[in-house]
């Protein structure tokens, strides 16, 4: 813990299994914890209005953006996500800069799964893991057909092909280091283009024209103004013929009736969504068999320690907070 | 091509499809190839007793071992894959040196997807692919249940993870570099330390006394002597509680009874065969359904361009030979 002060009175309504409530407890001294009594275990979802967050100095988890509004004594908020949208609006920016409010998310939390995971998908749609994944325990799918030559001229390598990133921030520059042993041609895209991104960057504005050289499209933009239905059906008109598309973002940014029809003509030869909308998908939606779409139930950002490197990572800044320095992933 | 000689002839018993053999004819400039007429279209098999052989200086392919002895104008053989074990005998090694006899592998032509290929199924099971695509597909396991919880909490990083790396040659070299930004721990085994290995190296009679330390333990044994059933019950059980066993070097290095066991004692928590004895695998074999083992059909060498890249490798060998430059990938 840093410099001492009167002890805050920090909110929590993420329900965190029991070993990380304890690094919680722990790394909080003496300020004082507030938490509802009926969260469900593992619940990390947003939280509606509630009476205690009205006593509160930090907000840890997801408390109710209207009630952060209308709650001035509340000066930081720290989101147990990487996205932050609901925060996102012009009556809450206003509402914290009055105060000399912060918000923070937990980027850092996610950017080595969610990269490990978009890339884990690259890999084994290269390398034909569904279909023979399928084939070895799916009776319907050529059930245990050693289709040997098929799969092996099938196979594609990785290394020196090109991909576009939508959404170039935390998760895409580390995404970007597991890449760099593959030589690839990359293309980063962002409205406001920093110069530290290490690789050739467009601005959104000026994507379009790159488009259709990428061999990989993936999208890890937030949902956002500008990125809702984003990648629509001009875009995956403009998209090289039999390119993967790839959405760990949010599932309002893809068009997804012209996605299907893009996988259907071929223009797109694979696509892996971790998102989609809605989530989660009913049984019956078209995506689940649109030809060669993958769909994982928006694990992306999952791991073993997940709750645990949360509750660091909120610590860690908490401790920050104390001393006065500057906030990890604070974007308000 | 390089300095001008006396023709060669050049024995060439894979059946490469129309694009390969016409970079393979361009490639040979006025050598003359010599293959037999009925080969069988993708057929890169091992062939038998030619009789076109006897008249050939060089031959790329698999021609017969016992035929390459008898041979003694054949002064250089090429093969198209990676391993090697029917040549490596004493009888060939003798016969290559009396007459100053060259064996080349295609070992660079696989090096690249078999790194590809084996790293897709690390962050494959690490991330729970699997699983999530058999959800997606198949109407007996968990047919589409978003159990999203559950793959969110199994799921885990490969960052800081540790592995050894059995066979540590031409695709392990690659394997490291492609892991050079998951800073895991590695560990590489062999029989003789080069010492230019760039990471941590055990002799083969040292390993065992590491094992018990590797999350991952990544078999790209060749099959040779002392390599037959190397993983076996005793090495199983030495392995770590939970470990990822993968091998994508020969079936018969692994004693497929005692991984079985180890799978369904939970010893080993997956593991992932691109190799099998025997191949095809029947479909009643018992490795099939096996606890989390997952199988593809010796395709890790496999990428759309293969053809053309095993016919560039030993032509770019040939201009070498003709030069008297150092020929890559020599074994004999
Ligand atoms: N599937 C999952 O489990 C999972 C987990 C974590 C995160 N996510 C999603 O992934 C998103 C990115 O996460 P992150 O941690 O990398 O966030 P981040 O660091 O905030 O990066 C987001 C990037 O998107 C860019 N951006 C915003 N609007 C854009 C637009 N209209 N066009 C192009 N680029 C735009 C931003 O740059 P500019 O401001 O310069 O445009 C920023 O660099 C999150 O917002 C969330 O939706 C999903
Ligand atoms: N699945 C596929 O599609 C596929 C494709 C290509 C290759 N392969 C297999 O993968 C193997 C390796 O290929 P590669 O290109 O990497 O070959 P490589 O460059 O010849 O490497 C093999 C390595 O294994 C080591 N080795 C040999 N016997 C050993 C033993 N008893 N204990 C420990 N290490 C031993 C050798 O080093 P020392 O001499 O110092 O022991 C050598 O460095 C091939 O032999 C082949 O069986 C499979």
């Amino acid at each position: 813990m840093g410099m001492s002060t009167a002890p805050l009175t920090i909110y929590c309504n993420a329900a965190f299994p029991e070993p990380a409530m304890e690094t919680l407890s722990a790394g909080l001294g003496n300020h004082q914890l507030l938490m509802p009594p009926l969260l469900q275990t593992s619940n990390l979802a947003a939280g509606g209005y509630d009476p205690l967050l009205a006593n509160a100095d930090v907000a840890f988890g997801q408390p109710d953006p209207k009630q952060v509004i209308e709650t001035p004594r509340l000066k930081w908020v720290h989101l147990t996500t990487a996205g932050y949208t609901r925060y996102d609006t012009a009556e809450l920016r206003s509402a914290m800069a009055a105060r000399g409010g912060i918000l923070t998310t937990s980027s850092q939390v996610y950017e080595e799964p969610c990269a490990e995971h978009v890339f884990s998908f690259m890999l084994a749609l290269a390398r034909q893991l569904p279909e023979m994944i399928l084939e070895q325990k799916h009776e319907r799918s050529n059930f245990r057909s050693w289709k040997q030559a098929h799969h092996r001229s099938n196979s594609r390598l990785l290394v020196g092909q090109s991909a576009m990133i939508y959404g170039y921030g935390t998760i895409a520059r580390r995404l970007t280091e597991l890449l760099a042993p593959f030589h690839m041609k990359l293309i980063g895209v962002r409205r406001k283009i920093a110069g530290d991104e290490g690789i050739m960057m467009v601005p959104t504005d000026q994507a379009d024209a790159h488009l259709g050289q990428a061999d990989h499209v993936i999208n890890i933009l937030p949902a956002a103004a500008g990125t809702d239905r984003y990648f629509n059906a001009e875009r995956f008109m403009r998209m090289k013929q039999g390119s993967v598309f790839y959405n760990i973002g949010r599932g309002n940014t893809v068009d997804q009736v012209a996605m299907i029809a893009a996988l259907k003509s071929g223009q797109v030869s694979a696509a892996y969504l971790d998102v989609t909308d809605p989530e989660p998908l009913p049984r019956d939606h078209p995506l689940w068999d649109a030809p060669n779409c993958w769909i994982t139930p928006h694990t992306a950002g999952g791991h073993t320690d997940e709750f645990a490197r949360l509750v660091k990572h909120f610590v860690a800044n908490l401790d920050r907070y104390l001393l006065g320095e500057k906030l990890a992933d604070r974007v308000i």
